[in-house]
């Protein structure tokens, strides 16, 4: 411990008159500071251990809840005529937002919070978790997002096959192309955020980011929400798209389908890019 | 103290490359945890105490100040005919999520901060309160909701009772399963929050997480508003419903109280057994 | 700092098993707390430190800060005739509660962040300041919120006159006991909340509490102008009520005008005495 | 660390009585807190780190993120006949205000998280950063804000020219001296916010406060929102008036162009001085 708190105290006293703003400067001659190893692809031990299993139910559990709660906050608003006597557009995007925030809070611990693929590529890419895992949660978090869509369908089915089921497609008046680019950079601020918020080095430096970590990435969200929904409805996470299309299951959500899983991979990707090759400078750090 | 940072920091050094965000793994192997003995079914001494009777006294407050504010926000919105003209269907999902993050953050340090008989009822199967303790706290609860939404209709009698007076009820167009399953995972998503936010073993890692608790089980109570205000205008909270159930007192309101207090208890079990049995695997631990 | 850290800790494990929810017990016996002497009435010394100067210009310049915000966001929506072209009443509520977070943040390392006579009477009345320093304050809230609704008026002087100013009053349909009812019950939830979160004992067991407390503060006022705008327009802060009326300066304004001192400053003493009487048990500690 | 630890006890037991709320008293007499040295004019080092290079990067994808999705917001809203079934007013609000949060969470730590040359200016007024380092995150965060709008227009040039391009300009009713009050006094705001945010003193008492700092910045941004768009549509930011005014380049984004650079730069200037002078006493320091 005594080690970590001189170097903020040295970070504090060498950078302060050059880091504007707060937090201690992120120079990279901290040396304290030591990147962790990339995962590897395959972990057998892995397989054997109960936390393993429990952190695939929890994202099972987390993209339950995540599209039960949003899908039927969005079927709330679409079946009203007068969208002033409902939570609105706005509300929408709150629940999205809110969810995630909620239940990243929840899971972070367990399984790190994903509920999303486009998340768990991002961090695949940077070597954050093994294939083996990248790909359990996946299949787990298509596996909740299709059970938590089918739930609302269940409650009022002629309602839900009237007002879209909650699935995206590219709304009238926007191209595809239109459609990809704002899922890309959508996913780009979100899966940046994720990046940002759990940074191995900020970590290190202060123990509390990770339980603060939640808000911005659920304002992330919250906010690629409030610019999207009227270009595609805003996906952003593939699981999302493909429960509520599967669950809908007409032509009109099966059309743009590709496009809510290109687009959120490209937008991991080059945020991954981003933060390791930009920010960490990891490629450049290894060659020293 | 240094066993504590201790372990953050081997944690850390473990488990870094295979759980992919922020907060540490919870590995069923850290040692340094120990998860506190079940609270007894009655505890004589607790009988004796100030703080028994005064986190009694809190809960009653806490849930007057919550009804009072929530119910005549609904109110507000009831009366006007345009609802663009009032803070609409989201500012009342806030003012109960809202009430519930600033209620919990108040009370939180004197009873616990529980306001809800479901909760209390979720803690309780986790033996986290003695059974005295949880009586006691949920008939403070209902008195106190009780108070709180008879304050309401005094300020306006006709106005509380030609606008429904808050009271919950299953709305036309979904039948009393729609209403009871609303009730059901809308509580589970409160409680599993309120389990998650105040893990005994998230809490010896790192004790900032019991300061910001309060704000993703606010968060929680708004999301499950946005949802199912629709549906059964939320309850998730017995006192909440049975307080307006009792002030209001005609027969839509009685006719379907019994989901009002049937949903959230399955919903406060099953969150409780999820919490329990999987996430902390506590079954399994005591055969070791 | 053991000392604190070793109380923590005893703490945990004393009362984990009987208080529910994260924070460790309160109980009357943490030896290790010690309740700050009551502040005198008169201190001389305080009248020539340039902190007490800089204090009151820091509660002018919150005060001016948070009338111009929010009365220019009230005209805002009050000039518009469609409210759904504007930010709504959900939107001032915002504007209050958000400015009340964002000024407490700012300047409870200066002053305290009170911003609000009634706050400053509040705590008086516990005694955590002295009789010079509340009646100061005061004085600079007041003139602070005189500027701030004066800048305001500035703008579009017949807009500003023609929609009420942001005066508070009671509205059609409300009696003034409602009126003073619904004052004194909003300031105890603001009050409330604010011992809550500035408690003494609560800081000693963990010094980040300051750091959060200005958003359950904010959040209160927020949650309360949801709930009362409808019957009052919410006043809940006098400095507030005074300057709107002043520089609106009519009738309508001055008819009710007692309403928003007599009704915030009952609220403040109840939230006061509960806590020091309740909550703290002071008077029963002393005889000990 | 022992003596930071043992500052902020004997800070707590000197000032409880006469420090009302939360935090310990800022003292002239802490001994303990060195202000920072002014950072240099110029700073040949600085040039030569990838940090510095890093940090511009930083700036110009933050900036191009927090126009894109701010204006995408903006466009969406503007389209629609009917603002009910938008995000609304309210909306464009959050998503300003939102962005700023979560980007200054995200680049804090990089570069400062600045995105906003009023608050470069007002950081180097202070001496927080070098010159050259004030021109060149200038410089990126208008390349990075003309980018961001490009974007938005990119999809649907004819919306995008039809509803104002998210540009600033002051609305008719108002003067060209109500739009320069407004902006300055917003300004004020935001940078005033900034300042006690990261104030060098705070930091050293309470490592935290950096990590929470963005939340009350957002907030601010989110507040000036509220009150002064149906002003000026608000701009406090002098990147985001340039991008969205060289994106739409009409002659009404142009005429009041001046007015969003000017009112700016001195909101921020009257907030660097109110700190360094009235909050920080630096002058007065100085000559002991």
């Amino acid at each position: 411990m005594e080690g970590k708190e001189e170097d903020v105290r040295l970070g504090a006293n060498r950078y302060s008159e050059r880091q504007p703003i707060g937090t201690a400067a992120q120079g990279s001659d901290d040396k304290d500071y030591k990147e962790p190893p990339p995962a590897p692809l395959f972990e057998a031990e892995e397989l054997t251990s109960w936390s393993f299993y429990r952190a695939g139910i929890a994202e099972f559990v987390a993209t339950f809840l995540f599209l039960y709660i949003s899908i039927l906050t969005v079927m709330g608003v679409s079946k009203s005529p007068s969208k002033c006597a409902t939570v609105g557009i706005q509300g929408i995007a709150w629940s999205f937002g809110g969810m995630i925030f909620a239940l990243v809070y929840c899971t972070a611990g367990i399984s790190g919070g994903h509920i999303n693929p486009a998340v768990t590529f991002g961090l695949f890419l940077a070597r954050k978790l093994s294939l083996t895992r990248a790909l359990f949660y996946m299949v787990m978090q298509c596996l909740g997002a299709i059970c938590g869509a089918g739930v609302v369908k269940g409650f009022q089915q002629s309602l839900y096959m009237g007002n879209g089921g909650g699935a995206n497609a590219v709304n009238p008046g926007y191209t595809k192309g239109d459609g990809l680019g704002a899922e890309i950079v959508g996913t780009f601020v979100l899966v940046y955020t994720v990046f940002s918020a759990t940074d191995a080095k900020r970590s290190a430096r202060d123990s509390h980011v990770p339980i603060l970590a939640p808000l911005p990435i659920g304002f992330a969200v919250f906010l690629v929400h409030l610019a999207t929904i009227p270009i595609t409805g805003t996906g952003i996470n593939p699981a999302r798209s493909l429960g509520a299309a599967i669950v809908y299951n007409r032509s009109q959500a099966w059309n743009d389908h590709w496009i809510f899983w290109v687009g959120p991979f490209i937008g991991a990707a080059l945020a991954a890019i981003y933060h390791v090759v930009i920010i960490r400078a990891i490629p450049f750090k290894s060659r020293d």
